[in-house]
Parts: C-alpha cells; sequence; structure tokens
C-alpha cells in the first residue's frame, strides 16, 4: 500500500458540553496541525498517490471553513462537541466528498483509503480513517 | 476507525544480555518517549474515544512504576531483555488492563485496540499493538 | 552561559483588534507551547541551573492562570492584543517575578536570563529574552 | 504487532516528467528522511524484533546508492518519475531482500512486513508498505 | 528582546566544488526547511514585531526564486559554493532589503536584527544573523 | 554571524547525590540528542563554517567516550553530579579543544564561538555555550 500525507494547520476557538471535560467546558482554543493521508495500493500513470498541489489545495480549502473562527458558532456544529476526533472525522469526510467530485483529479479516484490526523498539542492528537 | 494518543516520558538504566546488543550489553540509560494511542470504530456519547484526563494520568501511572529506576533491579523484568519493543509491550498490557479495571471511565470499554511506541532516540523508535 | 529549558502548552481563545490581524480579528484560538529558558554563567552547588522540578511546576502555575480561557475576557488583558509575542513578555515577567520571591529556590537568584518561546503552529512561533 | 523503526536520510537530485508536476518537472533536488519499519507478530529469542545495528546498517547501505546523485542519472530510474512514495518502495524492496538474504540475521526472517516513509518536507511525506 | 519566527521550505539541486565536500562534489540535492526571525526590542502599535501574514509572504517570496532549480545554473551563484550557511545569508539578506523597501510595512522598521535558519536535514542546519 | 549545527546521541545511565534531585537521586538512565552549533563571523575559503563531515566524526567521538555507559563508574565525573547542563559543558570543552588541536581542519580555527544543547526529553533541554 501506497500513501501521501501533507500537512496544514487551522486555530480555533471552542467549548465542549460535559462534566468528562473539566476546564475545557469553558471558551477556549486550539491549533490543529492537520495531516491528510491518502491510500491506494498501486500508483497512477504518473507514478504517484496524487497530485500533492491539489491535495494541498484541497486541504487548504476544507481547513478554511473553519480557520479563525469560533466552532461553537457554526452551524453545522450545534449542540455537538467538536472533539479533535470528531474534527478528525469532518476534515477526512470532506476529502472522501473531493475525491469522488473529481476535485483531487481522475486519477485521485484511485485512492482507496483517508487518515486525518489533528494534532492538538505536542503531547496529544487524534485521527480518523475510513474507506474512499 | 478513530483514535486519540498521548504523550508521556519515562528516564531508565538497564543493561541487556546477549551478543547483539554489543555495547548496549554494559549498563547505559534511556529515555523513552511514550505514545500510547487508544482505538474505537465508534465515538462515545460525548463525541470522544477516551476521558484525555483519565487517559494521560493512567499512562503516567503506569510509567511511573519504571521511571527513575534500574530496570535491571525491577523484579517482574528478571531474567528479561528489557528491550524498547518488549517495554512498549508492557505498557500497552498495563493500559489494557486498566480498560478492563474500568480505571479509564465506563465508556472506555468500547475501545478496541491499544499500540504503544516508545522513541529511545530521534532515530529509532519501537511499538506494540494489540486487541483490547 | 549554561542553560535550561523546559515544555508545557495551554489552549486559549483570543481576538485581535487592528486591520493587520485580518480574519484573526474574529474570535479564534491557539495552543500555545511554551518553552521558557533560564540562563545563568555558573552553575549552584548542586551543578544545575535551577531545580527542574521548581521550573516545571511554575511554568505549570503561571500557564495555568490563562489555560482553557477566552484571554479577551481576562481582566489584565483589557484592550491589549495578546499576540503571540506579548504572551511570551507576559510568562517571562511572571517567571523573574518568582525567581526574585524565592519560588524557584535561593540558588535561582543566580539566573541572570530568561528566554520564553510560544509555539502557536508548526510554522510560527515568537520569544521574548529578558535579564532577570 | 510489534514493530521497530530506524531513521536515516538522503540527499538527491531529479525532475519529474508530467504536466500534473508543474515546477517540479524542472531539475531541482530534496532531502528524503527515510524512517524504516519492521514489523513482526512475535519477538525473537533476544526479545527483540530485529538487531537495530543491522537494520541501521543496512538501511544506510540500501540509501547509500542513492545518496549525494542525480537520479536522472541512475541507470535503474530510466524513463520512471522517482516520486517520494515510488522511492519509498525501491527502499522498502531492497529490504525485503536483505532480509530473505539473511544480511539482517536468521532471527529476522521472523520480520512479517516492512513500511518505509520519506519526508521530503516539513509538510509532506509518502509511504510504501508490503509483506515480507 | 522580542522575536517572531516563520517557516517555509525550498527543495533546490546543487554541486560543490573542493575536496572538502566529498561525495556531495557531485550533483545532488536538499530541502530545506527555512525558519526566518525577526526581532526588536519594542514591539509596534499593534503589539507585534511585524505583520506576520506580510513577514510570511515575503519569505515565500524570496525563496520562490531558488525553489523547483539547480542552484548550478542560477546566475548570481556562478562559481559559489552554495552551501547552507551561504544561503542563509541570502536569506536574511534580502529580508533586510525588503524591510528597508517597506515592504513588511512601515511599522517593520522597527525590526533590528534577521536570522535565518535553513536544515538540510534532521540532523544538520546551518544559520546566519545580521543587524538589519 | 554563521553558523552551523550537527546532531548525534548517547544512552547513559547515572545517579544524582543532593535532595533537590528527587527519585533521580536513583540510578536511572537517559537518551541524550546532542546538538553542537560552531559560529564564526565570516566563511572560509570553501564557504563554509566547518567541515561537516569532520564536524560530525569529531562530535561522534565525543560521545562515543560515553555512550552506553554508567556515567557513576566513569572516573572523571567521580563525586560530580551529571546534569544535563554540565554534561553540555564537557561535550563544548572537547569540541574546542579539537579545534585548538587541528582536528577539524585548519580553517575551523575561525570558529569563534562553540554551544552544545543536550535534550533529556520532549519537554526538557540544557545548553551551554562558550568562546573558543
Amino acid at each position: 500500500m501506497f500513501s501521501i500525507t501533507v500537512r496544514d494547520h487551522m486555530m480555533v476557538a471552542h467549548s465542549f458540553d460535559g462534566e468528562v471535560f473539566g476546564p475545557a467546558q469553558r471558551l477556549h482554543g486550539a491549533t490543529f496541525v492537520v495531516d491528510a493521508t491518502f491510500r491506494r495500493p498501486e500508483l497512477d500513470d504518473d507514478n504517484i498517490v496524487v497530485d500533492i498541489g491539489l491535495a494541498t489545495m484541497q486541504l487548504a480549502k476544507v481547513i478554511s471553513e473553519f480557520n479563525f473562527r469560533n466552532l461553537d458558532d457554526v452551524e453545522q456544529f450545534d449542540r455537538i462537541n467538536t472533539s479533535t476526533e470528531y474534527l478528525a472525522k469532518v476534515v477526512a469526510d470532506r476529502l472522501v466528498d473531493a475525491i469522488h467530485a473529481g476535485t483531487l483529479g481522475e486519477s485521485a479516484r484511485g485512492i482507496r483509503e483517508i487518515a486525518v490526523t489533528l494534532h492538538e498539542s505536542h503531547v496529544a492528537w487524534a485521527s480518523y480513517e475510513r474507506n474512499v
């Protein structure tokens, strides 16, 4: 299995609902360093997994929806705890949509799996992976 | 599949038995930067993999047994080569025990896999992963 | 010159006032990975720069005032842009106060300089350094 | 499953053929930080995955063929786009050959999977993994 | 003293002239991860060292001249060994020029020092620092 | 001012004498990732700070004296607390000796400062810098 990963980041505010979150129930924030991994069993005709330029641009586009925002005010997250692991899924699902829409190029339809990791600090990170 | 990872470290002395270890047969030491990963297919009711506070405390507790010790003098390692890969298993097994004991919270029983990585330097690390 | 550095982190929300900040004028957030460096020309009687346990605890204490908060609501930051470089100074000044108060131990009075670096992402960080 | 990983690097020039590569069609270069991972379900009689000294030497040997070269002039890469993901496979295949040849020691025959990651920058990397 | 640092990277081919360079006399390549640091004794009216957006864009512009090129073919480097330390100076000098030209904003004229670090691998980097 | 830095590591056991060290009074160990920085105001005739090959070899040689050892048994450290900051000085002093002995090449006599950083974990490191 081959893969490539590209990295970007977003800076958001949010709060959590539930005693398990302790002080993180208060409005606070995070820098999420976001790694998006694309996997496929065989390379395409150019000998690559995906056009890294398109992959980088698409990841930036997905992130730009949330970057420099208070996620508590973003409609799609109404009454949802925007945990690191949950946000990893949101980013991964968007990237799968982009593959199906052809935004990453025709040959990107050969991608079989997506994994997204969000680093919230130097001592904690979360991932979500799924089939395309 | 979702996951979260938390990082801590321990500083130990030890020696190895066997020609394959060369100069590492002598009493020496290591800082092990320890990454513990918890995986499950679905998030719990709070939209998380596990209470990250409990996960961090439990990892610290497991590590505290070995931190600032000479592993050659720890009874459970008698006549055992405490290689990086072996220690990764020791930490992983303890975390699985904690899940079964309910120490990581009731919802943590949904965790399906544990992976532990020990970084022994900037150029070498070892992992062990298992089902819960 | 000798130095030691200890690392911790804090997760905050804030917004900025001024066109120069672009989208960062909106309420957003950041994880700041905080490195505190203590410098002195000679080591103390224990052959160290400072008790690393006390230094770590003191940094954690300084950070805990801001961690998991919206800095826009913190009184001391009223009408102040809490830029990364400014926050580095806030942390550094508190550490100097702690040295003068003896909180880092008597021998810590030999520390001559403090430098604090706040990493806001994998591609940007800011520092402040001053004499003690 | 157990694993160990060792890290090394190589510095090469190359160019790519195909519009998808944009400015990377020009002769340029890269530092590839190379991580080689060896996996097996059970440890050997010395309680390790593989002799880390032999693994490190073998990785260095594989890399030395390409290090400080223009890959466009290397015969085995004639008319081949030496993308990061493709080079990860080249390194992985060589390590599998070494295992079969016994170069990593007799007990290394218990290794079941190899994964190789090439980091081309702080924001992009590629991997290839295969069975032994 | 305050500072901010922004990071970018470039991927170049080059060769060196002189026996001291050993195999690096051959045409090879490097990824340089470039850190540009801006220092000043007091913050500006917005409480910052420099507009981080402008600093990031200017660094990208300087780097774009060299990125995806064979430095042996770049006229300004004719008969010059483009060592990592030398390239750090080239980037730093360009950033100083930009400050003087006002490209980083009027308040950036308060910047007193520039430091540029080029990381050529995980085990080697070089820096150049100068007054503005 | 120009500089280059090279990185290596050593794995040692040791213990500390003094209540300030708490549990680190017990025999334990550390991986020290060692960064050696060489600084000079002007580059030499080859456009470099120092032959990076010689610098790397010399650092490895200095470290090899201590690597895979219990520092409590090394004669030169008798009754000395081998703190991270103290060991940074030991390595720096040896590198200065090497410069004076000409081991780093004739042109290395232009080096004016040495700085050595020892990383003991992902959250703590120490440095020593001196003139040559």
